[in-house]
């Protein structure tokens, strides 16, 4: 696959995968603010695209002119290193100009000021926003005010678009026949609280995945509802909810593991970490369960003996630093599809500079 | 007008507005401290270089070499989004290498600390330094001590220039004719400890207007003085000092509300956000004094419900994104006339890089 | 001597000063953790090729693309201006792509942490690393888990090389001769803290410089056992330790006074800043015990009226910020050097992007 970086025209690309198969997609979203709008097609384009920008990566130098002079603005409200500076990357590997803003959630106090801070960044040159929050929704209210194009760069409990997508390309990647129809996937940990599980959610069941979520009941709240409801629509993804660690790790062939935040515990729904780590941390002893070759990712930053051992971190199954390095690539491809969707149709209507 | 602005030459530029007919000017400044040392054929000047700014942000590529190499540093000892990214975006869209430094006040105690981290910044490279500062005077001592330019980002409740040069050109770019002779323009708020009020002092009487400076009494201390000494100065402006909101809406082409800060309160000027709202808060109602096409401004970031009512803050007579949008343009066009001076006199007697 | 800035091979060049002569000698690190591995001839190689930076540096352009599409990542653990900045500028200033990271160093409280960022810098795209730590030792184990190049901007009270090559051109280039050999060098000031101190030793004393360490017998603990062992050693430098500020600045030829950090009060090894400034402070009156021309120098922030006297700190023959301006071009040399080193071997067996 051959994409013209410094050109402006997004290539439609024949897709040929399962579970959907297509001829051909063309990009059509302005933003990413979950993956759940996304067809399988797109995704597969998602895909495609992010092999081309690893091919960008392997060059010497790794650098193309594709969004040369436009401003990517990166407005975190939470803190973050990895997701912040692989945006910063991506978009300074494309030539575009990019703008940090670390914004104090404690001056956005009303829903109103949110709207204004985004009018400010979209009048200061803003052409792509790449916003985290702590509150789950408002990327969407961005995008709901926003000229250009608003991509989610992880909202509360909500939705976390991008690593779900740098995840499903890292198992296709590793997975022998590089799909992910019936492969056993097992996301372990406080399912409740993360963007990360509920992001992948979508994208796993729409891959075909067989696909288990397990921890301590308290982390799952709510979650065989969902399962339930999911099952009865067609075309609906189904999956697994357990507490039951042996039955979710028998002959998986992915584990991902999710970071325990302390916060939990403050609030009761966890006794300490360290009977966390004993009950549900991912060990070599339980790893034993899964199937000879299978992944162990994490989406970072890790806190080493209690979620994950040291040593299942750094086994040679884990794909740990590859997700890093493919979330560079898929921000990027994300950036070009985005780029283009803005130069054939144009900005909103509410306009940008002016 | 057109500008080359992969040149380093400065053109000069014909000059026919009132109120000071002129045929040409050259820039000659290598700093911009306050709007008060500006001439009037030198504001137009910056006006007219803004309108060429706009053309360029007005492309698909809006990005031109003319700062090529350059080093502009932005040295902030005080929170900000707004203007600190205005800058930034500014020098980048002229192809300037940006250095942001954000700096704790703490840290600087003592104006000699001061002038070591000037001379440690212009040896580091800066060739344009971009300054906010909590206290008055300090870009002046800085300007003595600095090679290159110095830009006033904003110092204590002394100058805003930029905010000044920005709300002039959006004025003249939304009244009917261009210009602002004649016109009530109401600033409204917390006069005494505004440096935008203070700045925009000079250039809007500079420019013709009829100023009307409304707030509580507290918060107009000694500025019946300043109007009244003023007033007697040949060539001075004049302007109105009253705590009559009534009086100050009358037919008002512009109405400027301040930004409210919480401070104030704690110092005994203001006895509660909801009794400022209630007496001063620029509402529907008493917009409706002003004249029918009258713009509203605020210099941001806005306390919607304080200062101005969130139906103002959103009413299509309110210019305050044109006001941001343009303020890119604005430091955009002082840059390149600051370069300018820089490349045509060589730096200062303290000389930069050695 | 001319450099291909834009090409990728590092130059022989030809080295043929004292102490150590040579004809010719090539770059063989892929790290800069410390001083005490260079080889003399090394040294001026670093030395050679910051001349050549210099005259980059005195351009109108300061900008070559030697470093183009390289992305050097600064990951500071500590609060810096001056070195942050510097290696930012010198970086850019070779073209290179920069991203900053202000790591608090309350997040990483176990070493396994330390590895998962620096594994996770690297996956996020980083080739050349710049690290500043407060554990002494840190970027060594960096460089054992990064695929490119550390340098060290500083770790705990151990090392600050970049400084001390600083300081070394620095002296080179002020004195009469360009030579160091027999002449008087004092450092003064709290000796057992300073990673400045510990790295010019190595430096100083292999350019054959009279090295004396002057400071209060609690802030030189250890040093002298360090002295007398070093003397022991064939080929290690020679140094004189002593609480005697007389004896340290008669006839010196240089004349550096380090920064007194508050904290050593609060460990009782100093009363208190005034009685440092009595006894050790460097005044004019002290000052002119050493030789007429001799040269003043700090590694800043300075502390005025504490370690360094006013007027001393602005002294025509201070030449501190000689020290900040030529530390952004000895930055130049070394990313540059390093660079070579990543090209023509490949990075190491961690692998980069990939």
């Amino acid at each position: 696959m051959t994409l013209e970086l410094g050109a402006s025209a997004v290539p439609s690309v024949p897709v040929d995968v399962p579970p959907l198969p297509v001829a051909e997609v063309a990009w059509r979203h302005r933003h990413i603010l979950d993956v759940d709008v996304l067809s399988w097609p797109e995704i597969e384009l998602v895909m495609h695209t992010t092999d081309a920008m690893k091919e960008v990566l392997a060059r010497p130098i790794s650098k193309v002119p594709a969004l040369r002079g436009r401003n990517v603005t990166i407005l975190f409200y939470e803190a973050s290193t990895r997701t912040r500076v692989s945006f910063e990357v991506a978009a300074k590997n494309l030539s575009a100009d990019v703008v940090n803003i670390a914004a104090a959630s404690s001056s956005v106090s009303k829903g109103e000021s949110l709207v204004d801070t985004i009018r400010t960044v979209e009048a200061l040159g803003a052409q792509m926003l790449v916003m985290r929050h702590g509150v789950s929704g408002a990327p969407y209210l961005a995008a709901d005010h926003f000229g250009g194009s608003v991509l989610n760069g992880g909202d509360g409990w909500h939705a976390h678009p991008t690593q779900a997508l740098l995840d499903l390309y890292t198992m296709r990647e590793r997975l022998p026949d590089g799909s992910l129809v019936g492969r056993k996937v097992v996301i372990l940990g406080d399912i409740l609280h993360s963007r990360v599980a509920r992001s992948n959610i979508w994208s796993l069941t729409a891959a075909g995945a067989d696909l288990w979520l397990c921890g301590p009941a308290t982390l799952l709240r709510g979650l065989e509802r969902w399962a339930s409801a999911s099952a009865r629509i067609p075309g609906h993804g189904r999956f697994q909810v357990t507490s039951d660690l042996s039955a979710a790790l028998a002959d998986a062939d992915v584990v991902m593991a999710l970071r325990i935040q302390k916060e939990r515990m403050a609030s009761g729904l966890l006794p300490s970490l360290r009977e966390y780590a004993a009950r549900f941390g991912l060990t070599l002893d339980r790893l034993a369960l899964a199937k000879p070759d299978a992944l162990v990712m994490h989406p970072g930053p890790m806190n080493e003996g209690v979620e994950i051992a040291p040593d299942v971190a750094t086994h040679p199954r884990a794909v740990i630093t590859d997700q890093v390095s493919n979330g560079v690539a898929v921000r990027m491809a994300l950036l070009y599809l985005l780029a283009g969707t803005l130069e054939r149709h144009g900005p909103g209507e509410e306009g940008h500079r002016g």
